[in-house]
């Protein structure tokens, strides 16, 4: 048996950001996931230094990030931020780790692969070193999208989001906490890790907007990934990115207009055999996807699925999908993408075919 | 100088379902628009009755609704649910009131006429008694969507909507608040009023859903009632509707296609002169329509006015909207519907020619 991407059977792992809200859920995946970690590296910002963090029954103490850090590691994943990702995971490999790298660095590197394991596991066989792991409204959405994509042929994408705080960090998940309870004891509250109120408000997506065009990061984020998971490069995508006062997981309103008329029965047959989606679809109970549901959970809830009355052809399917960002969107994406590493860094779409080539 | 509409200068006003949401905000709208009431009259459930309701300066006692109440009253506010508004109306008008009726009662009845005064103040003059009031998300939808149609033709409309506590009435915006204090206390809280936790939560709306075409009663009205508005019997609509949790206002993620190409400059221009509709559009500053800032005002916020990236054909507007579900969503609109037939129920587009006309 060999194991292709790492130089041990059980590796050794480093966490960049450990502190952060994706960090904390690196951990928990490890071991929920009993991935082979023989030793675990907590690193992040001096600041948070000393820090100490439960892991398999103990407790680990986060380090200050340096250039030393990754001496021995064989498999780093980075959560800190574009600049972080940007200036050490090139030293990570250089140490002779793999980069798993949730910040969007790399994204958009032809040689760094970008990839939802359920989706696009074969990319990975290219990687040299880096593989990113895509923005969590592009996971979330490719993971439904890319099975019926398969099966009808994909032609156009509109998507509205109804993205969670977790998403903009932990500070303002907290920031969303604390400014309620001012709102609900009224007290005024001056936020200042998003750029206007959060409690019971909404409001469109805090990433930088394109004043040419119109969009902002988060959007452009989305079409460019999407296309680059589904190897569509230039699938028709339009998409609303907002900001909704949930602390962790997203939804997103999405239709999908394909090649041929397609019923919404047959859509939910494609998502009920899909890895990664569970269909919550209880037209009578009126119980369709939530965030309340979705959190905690790897699947992505995909329901609500019926035609788009605004397209008299039958080839348009709309539907209301909600995932854990913290898990799918972020974490357990990146350590689902390890354990491909892990058994061969190979095309094949199912777990136990990778282990085959692997051994 | 003649007032067609009613018996007097002055009229006595009623207001059915007093002590709800909506009802509060009529008193507040007729008080703060000066609205020429002679005498005003509280109706509620026998449980509201003997409350105590402000109104210019001084107080005014709810009376219990019976078949006598109409005596006198010249117009009538009805906001206490369809039922309310099956059995009373018709009583109202023969007692020679006319009604205007916030519930969807007779939204679909041809004799009704369905009015947003800024959208189709002409449908007025056919009225035979009782005018409907649009449901929220139609009101705030077509406000700017009527001028657009007008100024560019409207082949297909698309929406994701986010939607506040309010529109499922007082007792949903309190459960709002009570289940987030429970959640941020660490409590359990069971809900009553709406379906499903809303603290931190969102999901579809909880208007019945249609087991066979999978969309729920609040869609199908917003479907029906923008199409009669915007006098397009069979305008291609497809929407999806989602309760989020923001307490007085509404927001719509909303694509138009157009019957010609459109740049967002002109749709800008048409909507900066467009009644009832404020541009709140600055890309530079991340700032555009907000719950929070639409709360309290009479205008819908529109902004985000970008093209549909998944058009080529540039036919394709993005835009987003936020109004107060309370105000132009309900209780504003039915106060200005009564300011057009006080003023001669015209076909006038400006309330200077309505009032030319009546004079």
């Amino acid at each position: 048996m060999t194991f292709p991407n790492f130089r041990r059977a059980h590796p050794n792992v480093a966490i960049v950001g450990a502190t952060g809200a994706v960090g904390v859920e690196l951990i928990q995946c490890l071991e929920a996931r009993d991935f082979p970690v023989s030793r675990l590296k907590l690193l992040a910002s001096p600041r948070s230094a000393g820090k100490r963090l439960p892991f398999r029954g103990g407790w680990l103490t986060v380090d200050a990030l340096d250039d030393s850090s990754f001496d021995e590691i064989d498999l780093a994943f980075f959560s800190a931020g574009s600049g972080t990702s940007k200036t050490y995971a090139p030293r990570a490999v250089a140490a002779g780790a793999v980069v798993v790298d949730n910040s969007s660095a790399f994204r958009a590197d032809p040689d760094c692969p970008l990839v939802v394991p359920e989706v696009n596991p074969e990319t990975l066989a290219g990687h040299r070193g880096i593989v990113s792991v895509p923005n969590c409204t592009a996971i979330i959405a490719s993971v439904p999208m890319a099975p019926l994509a398969r099966a009808f042929g994909l032609e156009r994408v509109q998507m509205s989001t109804y993205q969670a705080a977790s998403g903009a960090g932990a500070a303002a998940m907290e920031e969303l906490r604390a400014s309620t309870e001012a709102f609900l004891a009224g007290r005024a509250f001056q936020p200042t890790v998003l750029p206007h109120p959060y409690a019971f408000n909404l409001f469109s997506h805090n990433a930088e907007v394109d004043v040419d065009n119109g969009y902002n990061g988060e959007e452009l984020k989305v079409i460019a990934e999407c296309r680059r998971l589904l190897g569509e490069p230039d699938l028709r995508i339009g998409v609303t990115c907002v900001r909704v006062p949930v602390l962790r997981a997203h939804s997103i309103a999405l239709t999908l207009e394909f090649a041929q008329p397609v019923s919404p029965d047959a859509v939910r047959e494609v998502l009920a055999r899909a890895p990664g989606v569970r269909v919550v679809d209880d037209r009578a109970g009126n119980h369709f996807p939530m965030p309340c549901e979705a959190q905690g959970q790897g699947d992505v809830l995909a329901g609500r699925i019926r035609h788009d009355l605004s397209d008299p052809s039958g080839r348009s399917i709309s539907m209301f999908l909600a995932g854990d960002q913290l898990l799918k969107g972020a974490a357990l994406n990146a350590v689902q993408i390890a354990e491909r590493l892990f058994s061969g860094g190979t095309g094949a779409r199912s777990p136990a075919a990778a282990l085959a080539v692997a051994s």
